[in-house]
């Protein structure tokens, strides 16, 4: 399998999120790509450098004022008093108030959701390769008809048309269905993530040409908590075109795999011109976050599962943070593919 | 002038709260009322504990829900591996996700506003007497007519009725108004913080029966940021009883002052029986807050120009931050107002 990824992502390497009261360090590291990379290497799979789309594909996802944000809010960040840093909010617009300030502590706040996504001087600088990444991934898939990977990072899927979250800056698998979009009327996006993908549900939330189906932890307990409920089914032309199957903690192998059919039916009835995976890692049973219990032959048998689906498919990373067997979990679903696709 | 005040208010003692991405010290901290305490003593003021209305009058205010999780949030947040001494929040509901979610962080974003209100094990004991004090005051002027000054702290302008905020969480003048209401068929808040009074405005927004007068900063460029626009007038029956008088920053004595006449223009013609004034004193010149630059002198002009209102008035303690003078801009604005009643 063909993988893309530029040493240009790495640039972005964030410090710090505010977790239980607490600043911590992030675990959104550039060793997880690093893990990634040397996993894969063992497989003997093609790395290659994306091609440079430009910004215009990004455009066509996000909102302009807020890529400005993400492009040059560092450095008014910087010029305040005592900024810590990395882009932090404090404070959000709410259900009781909702102006749009100038200043740049109200800035902040608007285009982010959480404390999990500080912005630093290189934050643009990364994001926009792993945008380039997943554009790349998606031409594979056009130009050959073959499954690319596109090694994300920083991921993607919290990421709102006009808001960061979570980790995530340019919404990567919907950059990537847009770029689709061009040659095929139907995609379909299918998140595996143990975090729901609010951010790619939102942009797509009332179209009808891109199908959002995601299997997840229960918000209700679990981060983004706010999103990811199975009521949100889509609104609008959207009406019916998005599926979420939220699953308990503590949910393994079989109970997630058991989960995938109905995904799997959502998407033959919407019957897509493509499928992008948004594959995160983080519902592994040694990831730091704990949710999930999914082991490495789990994500074998889940990499195997999805590759039965009659559609092109392109692979793009979201989750899945520093464990021991990090690196491992990521070979064992492409193995799982590839293993399913050849036979 | 009588005042109020309940040492178990100081059970309330915030440790940290997030500020342009570090963790710094509150300044919403036990010495400002000892700082005004100490000023108030020598003017030989007399200061009494208030009397316990118990929780009716702050449920008349406030969300069932929210009052909960002040009460008992903070044992369920202890739960949580690694959460801090205190509740701090890390994610809100926002336009784009707001479904309320069960779990405690989720639940925290949901009741709270921003980083500014971390909820300690005393919190609500805290809170509670600062609302009893502020009934009290509020006892005072219905049973003398003659002004008495509620010495509040936790503060309360920021709390709307169902969320915390800027180092607020039981709103107290919306609670003392609520009681006036039993007298009085219309009762005017007039809040003269350097914040906008964003909870005081939400909880009357839609009602006629209390008109609410803020000056403050501009919050296109300062906290809270998304409310306090002078475009923002009431709604529904309260529509055009809510006044906001945006002041730009470095806003001195003399452009406070000129300001006053329009708020007590909307306030003459609203005909209150009885007007509140929530009196912070963060505009001061030495305030750490830093945005308005009004002096010692300025808040006893303040005092007098409002003491010249024709409405039986009461005084409730809002902001106003450690600084070697602010315990004489208390005393000042006090001075200030018994001198123009007495005159």
């Amino acid at each position: 399998m063909q993988i893309y990824f530029d040493e240009r992502q790495q640039q972005h390497s964030p410090k710090a999120f505010l977790l239980r009261g607490k600043v911590v360090d992030s675990p959104e590291r550039p060793e997880r790509a690093e893990a990634f990379l040397a996993a894969l290497a063992q497989g003997k799979h093609p790395v290659s450098a994306p091609t440079d789309h430009g910004e215009d594909p990004i455009h066509a996802v996000h909102d302009p004022g807020y890529l400005h944000f993400l492009r040059s809010g560092h450095r008014s960040w910087s010029a305040e008093p005592g900024a810590s840093p990395e882009i932090t909010p404090n404070i959000h617009p709410n259900r009781h108030m909702a102006t749009k300030p100038s200043g740049m502590i109200g800035v902040v706040g608007w285009y982010t959701a959480d404390t999990a996504c500080p912005v630093g001087a290189n934050t643009w600088e990364g994001a926009y390769w792993s945008a380039q990444t997943a554009l790349s991934a998606a031409d594979h898939l056009v130009e050959t008809g073959q499954t690319a990977l596109a090694l994300c990072r920083p991921p993607g899927h919290h990421a709102y048309h006009d808001m960061a979250g979570g980790f995530c800056f340019l919404n990567n698998a919907a950059i990537a269905a847009q770029r689709l979009r061009q040659v095929h009327d139907r995609v379909a996006i299918l998140d595996v993530d143990v975090h729901h993908g609010n951010g790619t549900q939102g942009i797509f939330y009332d179209r009808s040409d891109v199908l959002t189906v995601s299997l997840h932890g229960d918000p209700s307990v679990f981060y983004p908590w706010y999103a990811g409920y199975a009521e949100e089914t889509g609104q609008g032309a959207g009406a019916d075109c998005n599926l979420n199957i939220p699953l308990p903690r503590g949910t393994g192998d079989q109970e997630f795999l058991d989960a995938l059919p109905d995904a799997f039916d959502k998407i033959r009835a919407f019957d897509p011109g493509a499928v992008i995976v948004a594959l995160g890692l983080d519902g592994s049973e040694q990831d730091p976050l704990q949710f999930f219990q999914i082991t490495t032959e789990g994500f074998r048998r889940m990499g195997a599962a999805i590759a039965g689906l009659p559609y092109p498919i392109m692979i793009e990373q979201e989750g899945g943070y520093p464990s021991p067997i990090l690196g491992d979990n990521l070979r064992a679903f492409v193995e799982g593919f590839e293993d399913a696709r050849a036979g």
